[in-house]
């Protein structure tokens, strides 16, 4: 990577709000910065090619022109998750980052929402709300309500975000096991792979899905992986909605295999309002809002500029991906 | 305290499941169990009096026999905290516990329910979901979900609940204040009188009302003291809900000084479906249940059984009250 001492071309489609947008026009010079409305997919033929693209940019464009780093603003970025794109930018020797860092904490925070919803039964209590308000405290207790400590999850994915759960969830005296292709044994907590979860299946409370989109994923979690599950446990998806066999959690649900579901991802998204999830019993949807959180942009953009900063400087890159 | 050495009369009218009675009733041996419905409030005018009370007994009986310890089966014991009844188990050397250590694990983990579900919107998507069922990613994200990390919580009550809280939520990055009457500088975080709280009530983003029932916080949050509120701060309460003017509150959230409120308790209970509390904008109750848990008739039955084995051979107590 060259140390740059020109001014840069920096072409950038992501919505900035006007204050951020006037922050980033500012701390970015004197380099060159180009804003675009969020419609507009690349640059015009008839600029000039810029060295740095920030957004969400066409896959075409960026195969057939020679920006040198591309910084994608969201944690997902499976549009770029292809073979051609990955051989042509290593070959050109072309910087890829994603912004996954943004969004880890929130993410954290949501499913440790998710987790507590189920446990304390809110759902149950806003329903009530919504309907009967009657006081369902003197009702029979039992197993309703149920303390974590001492419960299994194990969580299927262990990248940032599953790293994050752990020093958040440790002190619920939870058993915390992670699942990963190549365990490296410095996780902190117990780790397999995906083929020995499938034994640890039986004893999780908790199913907590944090894979990513792609070809060793779809349908992970299908009918058979359903049925390894401890009776009565809870699933959780953060990751994508195309890891699960949505049919089979469905039938989960219906005879009671599963206790519930949390989902913050779906296939398809938007999920139509008349699909099955919405209905299910003890299915609970929100809509893909994990990562999002006040301070996303104001954090999109101290990262863009901190990866700038480093990018001038020959210095590795934040969340990079190739 | 004598050490017990002949059979004890143990009374009790809590009502364990059937397994738990029968675990009681071995573990008692070789001690005289008497187990009668809870709607039974005091020994029988003609049985012997027992030494031990162990339900939600009669206070006018606790005044009038001569037992030697009772225990109650819940944390709050409003019903017991009279001077009369404090001077004369005083006087007589008698001995009251309450459970609460039961309940405290429980309580908190309800807290951080309410937390993360307003931080989270779970509330709004679920609402969503029983209604338009709209996918709600893509609308403006500004400031509607928002990261704990940096917020401030102050939390009025230190006591079991509070201590626990602050392990499980320093890991989240927040600033928490403790208010107690008397701080004894051994809380591993920054504890305040009430009257200094008033001062901090401005910087808190998270106003946690954890209070006991008592003279002292009889509408102790009314709204002078929501007016002190930061503005789009959120309100919680595990405590009592005669600790808050209701109709403060429900004017903080209609005028928007409030953010949110989450309830667990009210007044009265139960709330009647007709309250206005139940339709005040981004108010969200659940029935008294923040103690509750699938362990809780087993810790009850495992806390007597240590207490008695304390009683029995003149050992402190478990959660002394008197």
């Amino acid at each position: 990577m060259a140390v740059a001492k020109e001014p840069l071309r920096i072409w950038c489609n992501f919505p900035f709000y006007d204050d951020l947008e006037r922050e980033l026009r500012d701390r970015t010079a004197p380099h060159r910065l180009t804003l675009v409305d969020s419609s507009v997919a690349a640059p015009a033929p008839d600029e000039p090619a810029p060295q740095i693209v920030l957004g969400q940019p066409d896959v075409d464009y960026l195969l057939s022109h020679d920006q040198r780093w591309v910084e994608i603003t969201s944690a997902g970025y499976t549009a770029y998750d292809r073979g051609d794109l990955r051989d042509s930018f290593r070959k050109r020797g072309v910087l890829l980052t994603n912004t996954s860092s943004v969004f880890d904490e929130a993410c954290a925070q949501h499913l440790l929402a998710m987790i507590f919803a189920l446990a304390r039964e809110l759902p149950r209590c806003l329903d009530n709300q919504r309907g009967a308000r009657e006081w369902l405290h003197d009702e029979t207790r039992r197993g309703r309500r149920f303390l974590l400590g001492g419960e299994t999850a194990i969580l299927y994915g262990y990248g940032a975000i599953a790293r994050r759960l752990v020093p958040l969830l440790r002190p619920l005296g939870m058993e915390l096991i992670g699942v990963r292709r190549n365990p490296q044994g410095d996780e902190g907590i117990r780790v397999v792979r995906p083929s020995e979860a499938d034994e640890l299946l039986a004893e999780a409370d908790h199913v907590i899905d944090i894979l990513p989109a792609s070809d060793a994923t779809g349908r992970f979690f299908d009918a058979p992986r359903f049925t390894r599950c401890k009776r009565g446990a809870r699933f959780y998806n953060i990751g994508r909605g195309t890891t699960v066999s949505q049919d089979a959690l469905v039938d989960a649900l219906r005879s009671g295999q599963l206790e519930a579901a949390y989902l913050d991802v779906t296939d398809p998204e938007p999920l139509p309002p008349e699909h099955s999830l919405w209905d299910t019993p003890h299915c609970y949807i929100t809509p893909h809002i994990a990562g999002t959180h006040d301070r996303e942009q104001a954090q999109l953009l101290d990262h863009f500029l901190a990866n700038l900063a480093a990018f001038s400087s020959a210095a590795p890159l934040i969340d990079r991906v190739i």
